[in-house]
């Protein structure tokens, strides 16, 4: 399968790693002037890097199915997906999409690596509006495997579901919104934690040093191999729902401290535990929990082992 | 030294080790018929599992530390420290507080493992309060480091840094809060970072599957090794002021959105600017970016040597 990747800064650059590696063959184009080459040499020295950490077998390998492209015609003919990574501004996405649409495949589809701005914002101009949608990473992708898919009103029924084969694909971790909001599904997640840090912070209750010690030595640990949800799932015996029966009040307490609702009423703590139990049934709570430990102690020996290093 | 730990379920064993582990002698006691001989076998359990994850180099070494106190005045009589760890109710723990209060040394001082319920709400009324606080682990202990550490305010000047140096030397992470607040910290950013996302699901804008892997797929990897304010702080040139600049506009409208004010002000982002440039001077923001990215490639290693297995 051909990719092209167009918009060839750290973004981009990183995205020519993640489906070079998964054995498509990935052209790149730069509009700036010496972009592409430049791109080259970050790409050539990231892939020796992910070498020598054992996270690809041979960097030699995989350099070859990236070419550059002098033009976006170019890059795009015969491309099954265009990954969009240009500067993010309202102004050089319409532009980009307006440049796409003149030159794109009947049948190719394009995700922007937007973080903030919706596909509503610069697609609606375009011949090929169905076929876009937003494809948001955190960067580097080739070592954070998220990507939000995020479709326009107008993104065609079929697109969310083809891009996010394609990224399971090329080996991320893709997920569906089912429409656009401010901030997508990630940034969301972040901004609330970070407001509350923040004003923790300015009510002189915490240091900066502890509030970060706080997440990277507790909440973080779990949440680097399980979800939100299957945390809280697996700390009461009954699952989630029996969770939000036992702590239901302190969280409304502490939503409230702040003037919000917390908002677990009884359909939607049942709607969380129906698609909880479709995903891991009663019965293998009591197993899943032993998994949970063992990949806590995994993760311990690790971060011993990391912190060992200079 | 000694140390004596009061109620011994899953905490409370899982604290026992935690103590023995770094050499101290631990004194159980559990008011529960035949509790304390359940605890000695769930922590014999723990230790092998320790052992066998090569996180302690010889459980059969540290077991003999930990004895079973037929009475509370057993257990505390000598002890430096006493961790409490009995049901979490306001009756339970004031009950405890008062059978310490009679028993007690005159130097020994007392953590309540107590995730909600703040120190003020069961120490009032006994007369060794000046020396009680809240020690609030995540479970278990012995594998997640962080220890909230909370005075009441009647708690006297130096307990928390002492209880914080004995947390310090015996291998956990412990943070500091300066008052009583409802959830204390990790609960709060655990409270209002789930708050969104129930939220999110209610609007129909996410899976649960979806939402979780955000987190674990993309959040949650970094805040693993640490923590949220300094992945801001090394995910803008200029650190977290120039971070600040850049992203309050669309934090503000995700907040906005959920009726809160986001509330950064540029003194508030001056405080925080302070407070890791104390930690971290921007002359070795590159350096900890260096860093941050070969910690991810060893997690992301890490992860896949575990997905690969049973």
């Amino acid at each position: 399968m051909k990719i092209a990747v167009v918009g060839a800064g750290l973004v981009g650059s990183a995205w020519a790693i993640v489906f070079a590696r998964a054995g498509h063959d990935v052209a790149v184009f730069d509009a700036a002037a010496g972009g592409a080459a430049r791109a080259a040499t970050l790409i050539e020295a990231r892939l020796r890097d992910l070498e020598a950490a054992g996270l690809v077998a041979s960097a030699a390998e995989i350099l070859p199915r990236i070419s550059l492209a002098a033009t976006l015609a170019e890059a795009v003919a015969g491309a099954s997906y265009v990954q969009e990574s240009v500067f993010e501004t309202v102004e050089q996405k319409r532009l980009i999409f307006s440049a796409l649409d003149a030159v794109l495949g009947p049948e190719t589809l394009v995700g922007s690596s937007s973080s903030g701005i919706p596909a509503s914002a610069f697609t609606e101009h375009v011949a090929c509006r169905a076929r876009c949608l937003i494809a948001h990473p955190v960067n580097p992708p080739y070592l954070i495997p998220v990507v939000e898919l995020v479709p326009a009103p107008w993104t065609g029924p079929d697109v969310v579901p083809r891009v996010r084969a394609l990224m399971e694909q090329v080996g991320q971790e893709p997920v569906a919104l089912t429409r656009e909001i401010e901030g997508f599904a990630l940034n969301r997640l972040q901004g609330l934690l970070l407001a509350e840090a923040f004003r923790l912070v300015a009510e002189g209750i915490i240091s900066v040093a502890d509030l970060d010690r706080t997440v990277s030595a507790g909440l973080g640990l779990r949440w680097s191999f399980m979800g939100p949800f299957e945390t809280i799932d697996l700390n009461a015996p009954g699952g989630v729902a029996d969770y939000a029966r036992r702590f239901r009040g302190m969280y409304e307490t502490i939503a409230g401290a702040r003037g919000v609702e917390l908002g677990w009423d009884d359909g939607l703590i049942a709607e969380v535990e129906r698609q909880r139990r479709a995903a891991l049934p009663d019965s293998e709570l009591a197993a899943r929990s032993a998994w949970r430990d063992r990949r806590l102690m995994a993760l311990m020996a690790h971060k011993k082992d990391e912190s060992g290093k200079a």
